[in-house]
């Protein structure tokens, strides 16, 4: 029988409601498979199980009360370590915030709890969310659940760890250069780039800046759908907030495949992309493509993404992280400083011209999109890699820009500042997990999750390119 | 008997519908008041009656065949020399684009002439709307119509000239510094600064940046609600743009002053004021807050200001015009030089400051905001001076910073991304016309337009505080 732990968010929030189980039982079951293990993972790294249990049992009574339920009552969730948690540590993979236990929720975690979830803990993330490999001095590195000595990517690695393995049902995530879908790829699990300003964030630096956004993560993508529900709002506090239908994005219309266009696109025009990752591709795209009305193969007008996306991306690590380069330097990470000291060479005008050719970006990509419902391309550029190794350094012998170069895919759909979703579909030539990127029409975020939907459908009927399960045998506590 | 020309748009498009007057009339009277009095003034720089004439008859053969009309069905409008316009010259006020005819109309212009409005010409402008004193070496300086020696404020100083002096009863603005709002004041008339986004705006150069706006001007807050709801527009190549309730925009709801909790500022805790401007000010206060629930004396926190806007308008000059600065710097003006060479003087760090205390800003006002339906202040620093003058140097006797440093009451609520309507409250101590700002809550732009039209209707059963009118006979054409 499946445990509890393993169910769809969907699932388990009919059976509380229905009363068949009650939501102090599925936090017993989501911390058991925590406790049998993270020791290997290392992906929920500070937990508040005394406080959950209240919570839960509170749920509980509220079930047989017959109060009115909240969209996520009594689901236990994860959330990301870059986001504040009242009273529970909250490091950003930082010795600067080693011991710092924040006094109030930020929004999003307001959101879900007013919602009923159940905080059960924080998932790792790099630094700051720098890099895509899930690795920090305060907690070490989270290990791929599919290959314990490779990396889960990143940033929000653990988040995807923590579903992969069953630890939460549902976990949060954020994403700038693909800080979501990277680890939901390498992990075989589900996460969502949300339309910027959909999940009101009032914690950015940068508040113009749509590069960084919140989104959920889950199992399924309905389980992602109703996270995003609960996780969308319009707070004024962030000025990209915009009114927005949360009704629409839960649950979702039914949609037929064969009533979309899409295009396809291997590697975006200009992204790195290993020659066995591209095979991986093409092999999934054949089987896929029979289900649309029609299939294009065609690249996005992506020229200068690189540039525009590297000098904002300096821009938000000058503007968070000057300061402590310049007073004490040794707390930060490689990464960063890599982030701030390019940045730190860059003048005014190398902004104007990448603010410039980003907009040029995103309005050539709206006329492109005018053609299609989605556009499909591979997630990620190389198979998993060890996680010792930081970044990839080269892709088919050819050396990479940067130390995020490697996640081109990732941030050139940011770029066009589109809702994406990252879906499983089978496993690559190593055998570890494979995940396509499905981008939608601006302000589509309902209607892209509903593609996606109908899409994971169908990979499921299709056979062979279903989402894996990592074997827990391999990953159960010795100890 | 009121000429047709001087009547409001709201009533002119009642007499169309009524088949009370006809277009063609109508648009008579317009060119026939632009003929009278624009060799005085020089606002209505480029026109295109032939056109606009077959225009005409064609809305007047469609009232009389009893077709479904477009909001705007037959009224005359102005459009700002900053937007494209399909086969009328088009020049930015600048040398380089004397002789520009575009072939199509921007959103923006497509929105009205699709409503049914009547393009009649184009109203004047500084060089690329930078610095508000409208003058240009294409076009020379549009004059003031209550003293020709001054200026009528700017950017969108033709739009509202043409509007005081009934040459069309519509008009289209833009603003960053203020450029619609600051014309207002000194002529007369009112003008709306929109939340960025709402007019969505496809040719802004920095997609993300919500500095500079779109929005409309006209004689009356109802008018100018009218002309607000047929530019809105959520247009998918405006990153910026948002859904938008465009029906909530006009008519508007009906308010009691008396409901409402207001702060006034005299000039928002950092702008420097001319003490005579601040003593009517005070004076038109003390009139007007009996008629509030509550008017609390309080400068909003806008601390750090004054560089914000600096750098924010520095990147948007470098942006647009740095290539022509060094390849053919002779055929830019001194404020857009004075922009561009600051702007080049400056690092991406300075950008990342800014843009940090940009976001403090906006956060910090929207937690002010929380307390008031609005916010009251001046609209102008000082009283008109001579036209031949590009700007005041110095007020009270103090030195400004910048070529734009008088606009600060303006650029102040411009970095706080929130509604602002400019209203006319009497005279100042010179005679001249004397605006009000009028800010409201995020995202609530229907809301204080009703505000506004609240305040303009006890302005005018209070007396003494009325909307002045130029005295045609000053105007008339001699020749």
């Amino acid at each position: 029988m499946t445990a509890l732990c393993d169910r769809h968010a969907v699932e388990l929030r009919e059976m509380i409601r229905a009363k068949e189980i009650s939501p102090v039982e599925l936090l017993t079951s989501c911390r058991e498979r925590i406790e049998q293990v993270d020791a290997k993972v290392n992906a929920m790294v500070a937990t508040c199980y005394e406080r959950a249990e209240i919570e839960a049992k509170e749920a509980e009574a509220a079930v047989l009360r017959g109060d009115e339920l909240g969209l996520l009552h009594g689901l236990p969730i994860g959330v990301k370590d870059l986001v504040l948690t009242e009273g529970v540590r909250t490091t950003f993979g930082s010795p600067q915030f080693e011991d710092f236990v924040p006094d109030a929720d930020e929004r999003q975690v307001q959101a879900v709890r007013d919602a009923g979830a159940i905080v059960v803990g924080k998932t790792n993330t790099p630094e700051f969310g720098a890099g895509a490999n899930t690795v920090n001095p305060v907690y070490g590195a989270t290990s791929n659940p599919f290959d314990l000595a490779k990396t889960c990517a990143g940033s929000s690695g653990g988040s995807a760890v923590a579903l992969a393995t069953g630890m939460v049902p549902l976990a949060t995530g954020s994403d700038m250069g693909g800080s979501l879908r990277n680890p939901a790829a390498y992990c075989g699990i589900v996460g969502m780039r949300p339309s910027a300003g959909a999940v009101s964030d009032e914690t950015r630096q940068l508040g113009w800046s749509p590069l960084g956004v919140q989104g959920p993560m889950a199992r399924s993508v309905n389980d992602l759908a109703l996270l995003y529900r609960a996780m969308a709002a319009d707070d004024p506090r962030d000025p990209l907030g915009y009114p927005i239908d949360r009704n629409a994005l839960w649950p979702l219309q039914e949609l037929d495949l064969g009533s979309l266009k899409v295009a396809v696109s291997e590697d975006l025009g200009f992204a790195p992309l290993d020659n066995d990752i591209r095979a991986t591709f093409k092999t999934v795209i054949d089987k896929l493509q029979p289900a649309f009305a029609s299939a294009e193969h065609v690249d996005p007008p992506l020229d200068g993404a690189d540039e525009a996306f590297e000098v904002n991306r300096a821009l938000s690590f000058v503007a968070a992280h000057k300061q402590t380069y310049y007073d004490n330097p040794d707390v930060l990470g490689p990464n960063i400083i890599a982030n701030v000291e390019q940045g730190l060479l860059m003048s005014l005008a190398d902004v104007a011209r990448a603010m410039t050719a980003h907009t040029e970006i995103y309005k050539r990509f709206i006329a492109f999109m005018r053609d299609y419902d989605a556009l499909i391309c591979p997630a990620m550029s190389v198979p998993p890699f060890p996680h010792g190794q930081l970044y990839p350094t080269e892709i088919n012998g050819e050396p990479l820009r940067t130390y995020f170069h490697w996640l081109a895919l990732a941030y050139g759909l940011t770029l066009t500042c589109h809702p994406v979703v990252c879906l499983p579909a089978g496993v690559d030539h190593t055998g570890m997990p494979f995940g396509i990127q499905i981008c939608g029409k601006k302000g589509g975020d309902a209607r892209v999750l509903a593609i996606a939907k109908a899409l994971e459908h169908h990979i499921v009927q299709l056979g062979g390119l279903a989402r894996p399960i990592p074997k827990l045998e391999g990953l159960a506590h010795s100890g």
